[in-house]
């Protein structure tokens, strides 16, 4: 994996996941048959170098994904423009990874994680919904190969 | 290019543009020789069916757009995580397009639609800034092909 160009604004691998924990979207970009990318924004949640996302069964990303399981994740926050100084503040985790489908018990922990994530409050009720949604869901887990993480303004 | 999923939560091409237009950052989505894709945020301005960054003149997703210019950009804003109903609002935009790196005119006046956008209070320091880091840019133009925008709650 090619080293960053402005090795002044790179934070440590444990910021860049510890980012990736937190932040609530990013943007999967995925590549198909005739070499166009494709990058398109969910919801995911982070454990143990994995992301995981779930979908519809069928799709622009799922096709892509099994004709390509290259993937690549995007997560940006805190975002600034800065008018005067012609920049922007930004923290930034760039994954690279090789991403899957995940089947019963692996399938079943990420929704629960993705659960306990963005509906801590709700446990119950949403393992309920993760129930009565099987058959509709598909759970995709991405195997990170690579990750790095930016911050601006750079560290002094 | 294929049609929508979800058509219930599809905004029209004006919205997705109107989006595009306002928002501040997005992820550009490119591919390698290798088949691997590599999404990264950017600031970006939109004009007339262009979107338009600038960049350093070496790096990662320059040398995959000389590879092959079909990219993906993708814009997301209004994000909330409705922790009750399973679900996040959002409004998105994803553009298909070809990239290419512009020069002359066509170049200052995309730099100066940045300053437009970005530092509208600024735009003497700006140009000023423009001439100084002049040799130090690459001026990228994304002619879009397709474009499309969701937004959720779907409309009713």
């Amino acid at each position: 994996m090619r080293e960053m160009r402005r090795k002044d604004k790179e934070i440590g691998m444990d910021d860049a996941i510890n980012f990736l924990t937190e932040h609530e979207y990013g943007v999967l970009s995925t590549v198909g048959t005739d070499g166009q990318p494709y990058g398109v924004p969910l919801n995911y949640a982070y454990k143990d170098n994995c992301i995981y996302f779930h979908c519809a069964l069928t799709g622009h990303k799922i096709d892509n994904i099994v004709n390509n399981p290259k993937v690549s994740f995007c997560a940006v926050g805190d975002t600034k423009v800065l008018p005067s100084e012609f920049s922007t503040n930004y923290v930034s985790a760039v994954a690279f990874g090789v991403a899957s489908e995940i089947q019963g018990t692996e399938r079943y922990n990420a929704l629960v994680l993705l659960l306990e994530k963005f509906s801590p409050d709700f446990l119950e009720e949403g393992k309920k919904y993760i129930k009565k949604l099987d058959k509709a869901t598909k759970v995709i887990k991405i195997e990170i190969q690579h990750i790095s993480g930016k911050k601006a303004p750079a560290k002094s």
